[in-house]
C-alpha cells in the first residue's frame, strides 16, 4: 500500500502519529524556506508542510499542480486552523516524499468553480471527474443505487440479469443493432428496456424482479437525452395497481431518507391524467406550487367549477371568441407589475419556443379595482368575474393566453412554471411526489390512421375497459372522427411517478392474456404474421400459465440529477456522450477495419 | 394483491387462519369427492384441499398442470404429514378459488428431474426457469452478487457505471460493433471489459471502483462460453500486488461465508506460474489433491529434486530418449489395476482430445516389487528409481506419458485431473483457492514474429523488469531464437485466482507511465499513429497525474457455477445463448427492416 491513511481522515486526535499519504497536489505555496502543499484524494484534502530540511529535495524534484505525491511525516496541530474542512486543524510535517507521477499543467482548474468550458471538460473527462462537484454527483448516484438495492432486497426482490443481445422489434424508438458474425445477415438489437424479459420472468414465477440496468435508444438526442441510459427496472406478479404504487412510493421515500436525510412522511398525492392536463396543462405537473390553469372556455373542467364564464369570454372579445382555447393563471402578488414587466412577459410567450401571438393580463389591485390589457372589451365587473374564475385574489396578476388547444395549453403550462420559478415557488430543497394515473391507453397516429400505445404495447387497459377493447374492431373508419371510436376512451392501467415536475418513473399493469395481447397488437397495426415474428415468444408464454403482473421503471440518471439539484443528467453520468452521440474523450464512434466488415459480411452504403 | 400469504410460509403455527394464496398448479390428485392440489410459487409448495362443496365449481372449471390459481381457505393441520417440506404439516381447506389463467400442457415436466431435452428447455426457457433446480441457481447468483456488493461497499468501493457504446480496439478478442446512425460510416463497439475506463477512474482519483457488469466478446463459442457474460470488475489505486491479493481473497471468503456458510479461514495458497506449469502442467491447477507431475527429463524443476534420473530415463528406452518430454504421475493406491484397466487408460490418453500415442505404467506393488509395461527396458531397481522420482509409494500406480513438450504436459495434466476424479479426490463440497503469480508478460506470436500480451496490454512488468523492458528493442531479429530475447523472461505483475482448477478471476498491477505504456504498445506491433488512434485518450490521461493502480475481474457466471457445483455456466444465466450465439426462445439474432439498413447506411455483403 502506498499510504497508511487517506487525505480525509486525520484530525486533532491523530496528532503525533507518523503517517504516509498519497494523492494529488492541489496547491503549492512557498513561504521562504518552507512550502505548504494541499494534498487531495477521494476523501479530502490534507495540508503538508515541507520544512527547510526538504528544500534541497524539493528543488531537485519540483512539484506542480496534479502531481501524484507520496508523503510521510508526523501529524501536527496547526497554528492557523481551517474550520471549514475536517482535516483543517492539523498538518503533516514531512520527513520524506516521493513523486509517484508528474502532471502536465491541466487544461482547466480542478476546482468547484472551474474555468473549463463544456467541450474541454468532456474531452478531459478524467480530469473533470476529479472536481468535487462531479465527485459528489457520482457519490450521490452510488448512494441512490445502494439505497434502492437495499430496499428492494428487504422486500424480497431478486436482481436477475436479462440479455443485452436481443431481437430488434422497433416499436416506439429506434433500436441500436449489432451485426452477428456467426449468423451472417442477421442482427441483434440492444434492449430499449428489459420489458419482455421481465414479463417472462413473471411467467416463470420470479414474483419480484429488479435490475439496475443499461438501456439503449437510437433517437436524435435532445439536450438531456443519452443514447445509453440506466433504469431501475422492476416487476411484480399477483399484484394490482395499488400494490405497485405503495411498494414504489416506499422505494422513493427510502431513497429520500438514505440519500438526502429527508423524512417524506406525507402520503404521495395522486391525480388523474385528465386532471393533470386540465389543471396544469401537462402530464407531469410540478405541484410544489398551485397557480392552476383555468380554462375559461371549459371552466367546468378546472378547479373553479362555480364560475361559468365561457359565454362572457366569447361574447366581448373577438380574439377570445375565435380562439379554440383561452386559459388563465393567477400569479399571486404580482398586481403591481409595471408596463415594462408585462411587456417582457408578453415577449417571453411570443418566443418561438413558446409560440403564442400575445398575452392578456388583468391586474387585481389591492384596492379591489381591476386594470387589464383588454379594458376596451370587458368592464370592471366582467374582469372581476374572469379573475375570480382564475382563482385570483386582490394583489394577483391574471395572465391569459388564447389560441389553438394544444399549443395554448403547453404555453400556459410553461408560463406557469416560469412564473413559479420567478416567484421562488420551485424551491430546490423541497421535494413533492405525485402519481399521475388513468392515462389513455391509446394515442391516435394521424399519418397511419391507427392507434399507437401511449405507454407500450404490453400495458393493460383498466379492467372495466377490457370488454370494450375485445369486442370492438380497432380499425378507424372515419379518420376525422377518431375521437368517437370506442378505443379513444379506453383508459390504461398505467401510472407515472412525478417529482417536482419531472417524470422519474412510469409503469403499468400488464396484459397477461394472449387474446387481449393479440387485440392490442392488432390495434397497433400488426397482422398475425408480424405478431408471431416479433413477439411469438411472449404470446406463446402467455399460454403456459401467465400470472397477473405489473411493474415500473425509474429513470436512474434523471432521478439522481433531481435529487442532486441539477437540470442535467450528464453531470450524473461518469462518461456521458454529447448531443451527437459521441464520446469526445475516447473519440467514439469511429471507423472500423476492413477485416471487421469482411467478417461481419456488411458494407457501408453512404448516401 | 392477489394473495395474503405465499406458498412457502404457512406452517402449524398458522392453523385456523384464513388465507389467500396464488400460484401454479403443480399436481392435481382426485380422491372420490375431494381433490388435492399442490400449489407452487417462488417460495414453496402448499397443499390445497378442495372439498365436496367445491366439486361443482371444479367440474365447471377443471384444473390442469401449470394453471394459475388463486385460492382462499383455512389453514388446517394435516393428518398425513410431509416432513420434507416446511409447509408439510398443514393444508388449506378451500372456501373458494379462481382460475387466473389457464395453461397448455407444458412440453416437459416442471420438476427437478425433468424429461425435457436441452433444446426444448432452451426454447421454453420461461418454463425451465420454473424448475427448482434452475431457480436455486439464480438465487445463488443473486446471493453472490449481493454478498460481493456488501463486501465491496464496506471496503469503500464505489459502483460506477462505465459506457457500453465505446470504441472498437480489437486486440485479443473480436469486438461486437454497433453502427452509428448519427455518425454514418462509424461504429461503436461493445466493451470486452471496462478496462480502460476503470483505469481512467483511477486517474480521476476514485480509488476503489467496482461494477458487476456485462461484457461482450464475439468469439466462436465453445461449450461453455457466452457472447455476453458478466464480470465483477474492480480496480484500486495506491496499491501493490499484495494489497490486491489480500482484498480479493477477502471478497471470495466473504462469498463463501454468505452464500455457502463456509468459514474459509486458512490462508489462500500461492504458486508461481512456473511452479504451476511444472508441477501441475497447467496454469490453473486443482489443488484439492496432489499427484503432482514429475518431469523425468527435467526432474530438477519438480517437487522431487533429489533424484536425477534423466540419464537413466534416456539411456534404456528409445521412446523416452527421443521424446522431448517424459512426465510421470503417481496415482495412489492403484497398483492392483488389471490389464483391462490399464488398457482402458491407455485408450483414454490416445483419444484425439488428449492425443498421446501411448502410456507407460509402473505398478509399485504392496510387497515392494515393481511391475511395468517397460520391463524389457528397465530392471526392477531402475523402475524403483523412476517410481521414487514420481513420488510413488508402495501400492501406487505410476503413469508416464512421453512426447512433444506442450502436448505431453497438457495430456499429463488432463490425466491427473481424470485420475483425481476417478479416485474421488475432487470433492464437490471442498473448495480450495489458489493464487497463481508471476506470469510471463509476453507470449510469442509466431505468425507475426512479435510479442503479444499474455494478460492484456495494460499489465505492468514486475518492477525489477521495467528497465529491461524500457532499455531493449522489442523487435525479434531471429525468430528461431525468440526465447533468448530479453522480453521472453519479463515477468508480469499479474495474478489469477483459481478455485478447484478453474480460473475465477484475474488481474494485474497496471502500467501508469506513458513511456512504459508506449513501449508495451510498440512491443505489440502498434506504431505511434495506431497507438494514438486507438489509445490516445489513455496515453493522454497518463500525462496528468496517473497514480499507481491495479485491479482484478472475476468471471461472475463461472464463479456462480462452481459454487453451485455445476460444470455449465448456462445453468446460472437466466436467458443464455446457445453455441451459435442464438437465443432460441426469442429467435435472435434475426433479420432487420430495409428502413433500418437505410437509416444506418449499411448493407449486407454476404459471401
Amino acid at each position: 500500500m502506498f499510504r497508511t491513511k487517506t487525505c480525509g481522515e486525520l484530525n486533532i486526535n491523530n496528532v503525533g502519529e507518523t503517517v504516509t499519504l498519497a494523492g494529488w497536489v492541489q496547491t503549492v505555496r512557498k513561504f521562504g524556506a518552507i512550502t505548504f502543499v494541499d494534498l487531495r484524494d477521494r476523501y479530502g484534502i490534507t495540508q503538508l508542510l515541507f520544512g527547510e530540511d526538504l528544500n534541497k529535495d524539493l528543488e531537485a524534484n519540483p512539484l506542480g499542480r496534479e502531481f501524484v505525491l507520496q508523503a510521510t511525516g508526523t501529524v501536527t496541530e496547526r497554528s492557523n486552523k481551517n474550520k471549514n474542512i475536517p482535516t483543517g486543524e492539523i498538518e503533516i510535517i514531512l520527513s520524506s516524499f516521493k513523486i509517484l507521477n508528474k502532471s502536465e499543467v491541466p487544461p482547466f482548474k480542478i476546482e468547484d468553480d472551474t474555468d473549463g468550458g463544456d467541450d474541454l471538460r468532456m474531452k478531459y473527462r478524467f480530469l473533470d471527474l476529479r472536481r468535487n462537484a462531479v465527485k459528489r454527483n457520482l457519490e450521490l448516484r452510488y448512494a441512490v443505487g445502494r439505497s434502492s438495492r437495499n430496499y428492494l432486497h428487504e422486500n424480497n426482490f431478486m436482481d436477475i440479469e436479462t440479455p443485452f443481445l436481443i431481437k430488434s422489434t422497433p416499436e416506439g424508438a429506434r433500436d441500436f443493432v449489432v451485426p452477428s458474425r456467426m449468423n451472417p445477415g442477421q442482427f441483434y438489437a440492444l434492449p430499449q428496456s428489459p420489458q419482455t424479459f421481465k414479463q417472462l420472468l413473471m411467467v416463470s414465477g420470479y414474483d419480484r424482479y429488479y435490475q439496475i440496468v443499461k438501456c439503449f435508444r437510437d433517437e436524435d438526442l435532445r439536450a438531456d437525452r443519452q443514447p445509453e441510459f440506466t433504469q431501475i427496472d422492476c416487476e411484480m406478479c399477483f399484484v394490482e395497481q395499488e400494490d405497485i404504487l405503495s411498494m414504489f412510493e416506499g422505494l422513493v421515500k427510502r431513497i429520500f431518507k438514505d440519500v438526502k436525510g429527508i423524512d417524506y412522511n406525507e402520503s404521495v398525492e395522486r391525480m388523474s391524467w385528465e386532471e393533470a392536463m386540465w389543471q396544469f396543462g401537462n402530464d407531469k405537473p410540478d405541484i410544489r406550487f398551485g397557480m392552476q390553469l383555468c380554462n375559461l372556455k371549459f371552466p367546468a373542467h378546472t378547479f373553479s367549477t362555480k364560475a361559468n364564464i365561457s359565454a362572457l369570454i366569447a361574447a366581448n372579445f373577438a380574439v377570445f371568441n375565435e380562439a379554440e382555447t383561452v386559459i388563465a393563471i393567477a400569479v399571486p402578488g404580482c398586481s403591481e407589475y409595471t408596463r415594462k414587466q408585462t411587456d417582457e412577459l408578453t415577449e417571453w410567450v411570443k418566443r418561438p419556443q413558446i409560440g403564442m401571438k400575445g398575452m392578456v393580463f388583468i391586474k387585481c389591485n389591492a384596492d379591489g379595482t381591476y386594470k387589464s390589457s383588454v379594458d376596451k372589451f370587458y368592464n370592471e365587473q366582467q374582469l372581476k368575474a374572469i379573475a375570480d374564475a382564475a382563482g385570483a385574489k386582490a394583489g394577483d396578476l391574471v395572465l391569459i393566453l388564447a389560441g389553438a388547444e394544444e399549443r395554448t395549453r403547453k404555453a400556459t403550462s410553461e408560463l406557469r412554471l416560469e412564473m413559479g420559478k420567478r416567484m421562488g415557488m420551485r424551491k430546490e430543497n423541497e421535494f413533492k411526489l405525485l402519481w399521475v394515473l388513468d392515462f389513455p391507453l391509446f394515442e391516435y397516429a394521424e399519418e397511419d390512421n391507427r392507434w399507437v400505445a401511449r405507454h407500450h404495447p404490453f400495458t393493460s387497459p383498466k379492467p372495466s375497459d377490457i370488454d370494450t377493447m375485445i369486442s370492438n374492431n380497432p380499425a378507424i373508419e372515419n379518420a376525422a372522427e377518431y375521437l368517437k371510436h370506442p378505443y379513444a376512451n379506453i383508459k390504461a392501467n398505467a401510472y407515472d411517478m412525478v417529482l417536482n415536475g419531472n417524470e422519474i418513473g412510469g409503469g403499468s399493469i400488464r396484459i397477461f392474456q394472449r387474446e387481449l395481447q393479440e387485440k392490442m397488437f392488432e390495434a397497433l397495426g400488426m397482422d398475425a404474421e408480424e405478431q408471431q415474428h416479433k413477439f411469438g415468444f411472449l404470446l406463446g408464454a402467455f399460454e403456459y400459465g401467465a400470472p397477473p403482473h405489473g411493474g415500473i421503471a425509474f429513470g436512474f440518471d434523471r432521478l439522481c440529477s433531481i435529487l442532486g439539484g441539477s437540470e442535467s443528467i450528464r453531470d450524473f453520468i461518469a462518461f456521458p456522450k454529447n448531443n451527437s452521440g459521441r464520446d469526445v474523450m475516447i473519440d467514439a464512434p469511429s471507423t472500423i477495419d476492413a477485416k471487421q466488415f469482411d467478417e461481419l459480411q456488411i458494407k457501408l452504403d453512404l448516401k
